[in-house]
């Protein structure tokens, strides 16, 4: 639709670089808090990141939330995934009541953690605490044509920039995201492989645990679906119709309306699944944490969730040298 | 004396290993619970040493405390620092206020954080907050000759212990270990040269921030104090009277005692400071983290101590595949 179109485009054209005078002033701050001068290593990255987004020496990071973004695939059709497809559906009821593993490291965090039905292949209206949010049950399969419609695609990631609006004006300080859906992998990897112009065998993994034929059956899905669907890498709204997901979709718009509404967002966690580590490359940041995870559903979010926090802490709530009376490195040195 | 070191004798002789039957039970659960197997990574390695500690499926990580021990160091006498002495006593008075970096990170992971003095230059007999355990007004300068007695060594060895014990008796579920003394990195590196039989310019880095100048410096004064004192690499007690310190010391009887009581310690956060990497490797243990810091403290303790916690949840409170009437990866297979 052409008005998602250009709302994409304002919002995009909303996102601002990073603050560099409030960087340098956190900086400057860090010296004089009571630790040996960069000596926090990364909380002190993360800190000051946070003082350049939220424009203050006081970063607060005490509202978290992550949403849980669910869709089906079509492509699970060519037999891509360990498990049955109506596990999206089930793990969204999981989710609900809070058994799975976001729900139970939301609470160990004190993160709110919030479900989208973004594209699931099952009648989920009733579900009164779900976002309801879908753009069709479950994409075509890829393998044959494209996975959705561009207007399709352009809508999911409006709806995401709606989500993180809804964050934004809730006054939540730090977002999250993560996903669920039986054969996410597949299009993840089909993404990558396309955006990084690599072979899709160098940005597949085994997703929730395929074997050696499976990894190999995966890959050659993913290559007859780049070449069905020859996506232009340049336009990414037409390789997230061709070859992605609604919930892959959803998630780029909350990344994008969170950068908007500057709302922070890290890289939470490098998982184990082969493509993400050249993502993370391309982008040029360094997560905060690697813990040899592979499940998805924000978990890594979650857990960074905590360092991030606490980083904000040490720079809004530690002594300086002044306050504390503690002897600065320069005595040492006259 | 002869007390001491038959009592750090009995305790280390009352050190069991971990339990397989446990290990391999909590393994089994973790199969159950909704999500594809080993998708956790090393939150699952940690649930599961958890339980085969405490012996039980639901591991419990609520109650965690860090003990942060202080003691000063005759070595500083060769400038092997890059702040003063009396630094160590002025944040020993910045922890028991709350203005240093543990004690943030402690509010923000909910862990309780007890002060201990072990061997500050300084009368500190009137913080009423302060566990008094001080073995003596600072170490000797280890680089003329010992550090201290081999009875003063025993007997801070003893007194970790007995903190490990009060813990336990407290109900701890967690520990954690920090130190505050300046000067020592110089005989943390002096212990690990030793022990690993390495030059000490391969295991000594800059601590507290020195520069090139004063980095030689610092391996010029470890090189001396290895050649003044001679220490036998197999006697931990004599290598630690030789070239270490009281909150060393003290430390390591920590961890004797935490082992000895079946309350779990693992190697929280990876430092920066050269010869830590080195330890961990001769330990053949993986850190939670890395997050580039060199603080100290029990810093990285406290940032782990989160993801320990996390992982206790998770196989405590996750759902199962049958709970949450979620299709197992088996029933694809059929």
């Amino acid at each position: 639709m052409e008005d998602e179109s250009s709302f994409i485009k304002q919002i995009y054209e909303q996102i601002e670089p990073i603050d560099q005078s409030w960087l340098r002033a956190a900086g400057e701050r860090q010296l004089t808090l009571t630790k040996p001068p960069t000596s926090l290593g990364r909380l002190e990255e993360i800190a000051n990141r946070l003082a350049a987004i939220q424009r203050t020496l006081n970063p607060r990071v005490t509202d978290k939330r992550i949403y849980v973004v669910a869709g089906d695939h079509g492509v699970t059709a060519e037999g891509v995934s360990a498990y049955p497809r109506e596990v999206t559906a089930q793990m969204v009821d999981n989710f609900l009541s809070g058994g799975a593993a976001i729900n139970v490291l939301g609470r160990a965090g004190g993160i709110e953690v919030r479900i989208v039905d973004a594209g699931v292949d099952a009648d989920l209206t009733d579900r009164a605490q779900l976002i309801q949010a879908k753009a069709m049950r479950g994409t075509a399969n890829f393998a044959l044509g494209p996975a959705m419609t561009r207007a399709e695609a352009e809508w999911c990631v409006a709806a995401g920039v709606e989500l993180a609006q809804v964050a934004a004006s809730d006054g939540v300080h730090l977002l999250g995201i993560g996903e669920m859906g039986i054969g996410n992998t597949t299009a993840a990897s089909a993404i990558t492989a396309v955006l990084l112009g690599r072979d899709p065998e160098m940005v597949t993994g085994r997703g929730t645990g395929i074997d050696d034929e499976g990894l190999a059956h995966k890959i050659e899905v993913i290559r007859l679906a780049i070449r069905v669907n020859e996506p232009d890498a340049s336009d990414a709204i037409e390789v997230l119709a061709k070859v992605g997901g609604a919930e892959i979709g959803m998630m780029a718009g909350i990344v994008l309306g969170a950068a908007a509404k500057r709302l922070p967002l890290f890289i939470g966690h490098k998982s184990t699944e082969r493509g993400h580590a050249a993502l993370i490359e391309m982008i040029g940041e360094q997560p905060v944490l690697d813990l040899c995870m592979r499940l998805g559903e924000g978990t890594g979010a979650a857990l960074a969730m905590h360092v991030i926090g606490a980083a904000a802490k040490l720079l809004s709530e530690m002594a300086t040298f002044e306050d504390a009376g503690v002897s600065d490195k320069e005595r040492n040195q006259l």
